[in-house]
């Protein structure tokens, strides 16, 4: 089991390709319309965000999904399609415009967009655009979708992983992006896996709930749960295997995959969250409970005092401690050891709750690294369990007071 | 009932007093102890943290108002005193100096403590500034205690309100402070409340409890809860009205006097938010419940979207749907209107859940001021609730990059 180049095009027969059409009307350069097609009908399934307001794609590709069939994915960038006034009507529009130039059926698409909240959607661009889209179409072109999902992401977020199933090699594809309200919950801002595997919608319902839960509603950027979260998976069958339609050793190799391929993606959006200079990760282990310990580690990755000390490269572990201590999980103090660690060294500063003389200049060094550990050891039992998120930065406020300009 | 100057000395019989003393080693012109007491032996009672992580004066407290009575309070800023390798001792021992030079009893004393959490508390330090603290005690000075309970506050934070109760004129004064960690969940950073009503500590702890909820429990800063929150009230019974000691006609004059004093105590806390920029008052209206309604507008106010879109004066009221929408709470965003409102005037943006055109620069006018309200009305109730909190801004981030230094 290991991770490949290619993107959602590493599983056999998927192309991808992206574009700019104008949904982005203040960034001319950028792409924003991103398409992926299987050669043949794929078994497929989505989750979506629990936010109560959704935006209309997520309405519209629950109808086309509801057979478990999919060949396709048409995605922008620029706008949300979330409270517009012609919402509905312009993922309808813009899934007819697909289905006519690939010439498949319009309830074969599984359709997102990304963006500005509340302004009407520009579904003429889109359909304008399609051409141009669609013969853009390539085997190696995950790239460019990745690039027209894209918002105030500063890096492209696509991988894949292979791994062998009964002699067969398969291999699922990724491509996401960030980078601002992010607190995912049952899916992330967007993400579209593609897989050769065979196996059933329902199969692939269920291993998308289990991966969601232990990759991206275990990151945080900052706290605010879009109404645009959703992640799709097509499996095109086209790796020869048999076909997987209940749990059992090749579902769990599948799963394991999946799972591998969903905590790389969900890190890479963490890492790139808005303004972000460090990827935290909080680990939290001595837990009574995996979901104890995922409560807490959420807790501190969310904490804009914990996200602000790392951004000033100050140990400041009594936030985390705070953190923890609100998260609602019932725990003595009295236990627990916060260390801070990264590529240049690790440093204990608090044990079993209480502030250790330590060596600032050292724990500073160890901050300053872009990718930093929280490590919390509960002394309490033998569960636990990995968080991400990132630091809270000027560039975080800059960005998000005048992001519709 | 008016509001009046004076803060913890309006009512009659109280002194205060606030000096520095050295707990704030970095500050050195900073007042950083303060002390309230009150002529004769007073009901009390007070509210704390929910934070299972409790900073050590907060079990020190509940022990010596055990038995309903108290005579002073004694609070310190720049240093917690949570996690403290000597926190409890460190708090008996101020008490106990504190004791001495008031001639009263260690049992008798409120005591808190707000600052860096996880240091060495310097007992010492406090323990040697005493005797100049209680030589400063005088009836007029409810500002110093108010200047010495500040951490990264810019203002003083001092109020008292006045009533009539059976010919009696009654006050009720109160200091505070914030202004991060602030997510207040049963008593918010410090605050220290002072009555000369005849009222019985059983009555105090309801009334505590009532205000606490519809004021510090609907203020956000950073969605951080403290170690550190509480909030006491002592009732020296000078004003000479006949005690209260069970609920009625009396006691809800009281606790409409304090709940009034309480909220304006939680505004100057939110408007005065680290960094912040802009006091933001969230009104929902039309709602099902209070209780909904007041989960909608803290998730608003909580939003740092949200709160960063306010600090670029900027309508992006998508984040507010949104912010709704993850609150846990059930609605149909197609019946939502929401509208921005300043001194200035008023604009509404989004009409049953869809976008309106409107003029961008009016609201950025009205984006500009101050003070700022978010007017939602849900239309499908007649139940309402306020909260109150602050942008998210530049100086937020400085401020918590480097708070320990």
């Amino acid at each position: 089991m290991n991770f490949i180049d290619g993107g959602v095009c590493a599983p056999k027969g998927f192309q991808a390709a992206g574009i700019h059409v104008g949904v982005k009307t203040n960034r001319l350069e950028k792409k924003d319309l991103a398409i992926i097609l299987s050669d043949v009908q794929c078994s497929a399934a989505a989750v979506y965000t629990k936010n109560v307001v959704k935006a209309a794609p997520l309405y519209i590709t629950k109808e086309n999904l509801a057979n478990g069939r999919a060949r396709a994915v048409l995605a922008n960038s620029g706008n949300a399609n979330a409270c517009a006034p012609n919402g509905e009507e312009a993922s309808r529009r813009s899934c007819l415009a697909a289905a006519a130039a690939l010439g498949i059926d319009a309830s074969d698409i599984i359709v997102a967009s990304t963006g500005v909240i509340g302004q009407e959607f520009p579904v003429e661009v889109v359909e304008n655009g399609m051409a141009e889209l669609v013969s853009k179409l390539a085997y190696d072109n995950s790239k460019d979708a990745a690039a027209a999902i894209m918002t105030t992401d500063l890096t492209m977020k696509e991988l894949a992983i292979e791994f062998e199933l009964d002699g067969k090699t398969i291999s699922i594809g990724g491509i996401t992006k960030g980078s601002g309200m992010i607190h995912p919950n049952m899916g992330t801002m967007l993400a579209f896996l593609t897989t050769d595997c065979a196996i059933s919608s329902d199969m692939i319902s269920k291993a998308l709930i289990d991966a969601t839960k232990v990759s991206f509603n275990r990151i945080s950027v900052d706290g605010d749960t879009s109404t645009n979260d959703m992640m799709s998976l097509m499996a095109n069958g086209m790796a020869g295997n048999d076909e997987i339609t209940a749990v059992g050793a090749h579902y769990d190799t599948f799963t394991q995959a999946l799972n591998m391929l969903c905590v790389e993606l969900a890190k890479m959006i963490a890492s790139d969250g808005e303004g972000a200079t460090h990827l935290i990760t909080c680990f939290v282990h001595g837990a009574v409970s995996e979901s104890e310990a995922e409560t807490m580690s959420m807790s501190v990755i969310s904490s804009s005092l914990t996200k602000a000390a790392i951004f000033g490269a100050d140990a400041n572990w009594g936030r985390i401690l705070c953190a923890m201590g609100y998260s609602g999980v019932e725990f003595d103090p009295d236990k627990v050891d916060v260390a801070f660690e990264s590529s240049v060294g690790r440093i204990l500063v608090c044990e079993k709750g209480r502030g250790l003389a330590f060596d600032e200049d050292f724990a500073k060094k160890i901050l300053t690294e872009r990718d930093v550990i929280i490590d919390i050891d509960m002394n309490s039992g033998d569960a636990h369990c990995t968080c991400w998120g990132c630091d809270l930065t000027y560039d975080y406020v800059k960005i998000n007071g005048d992001y519709r300009s």
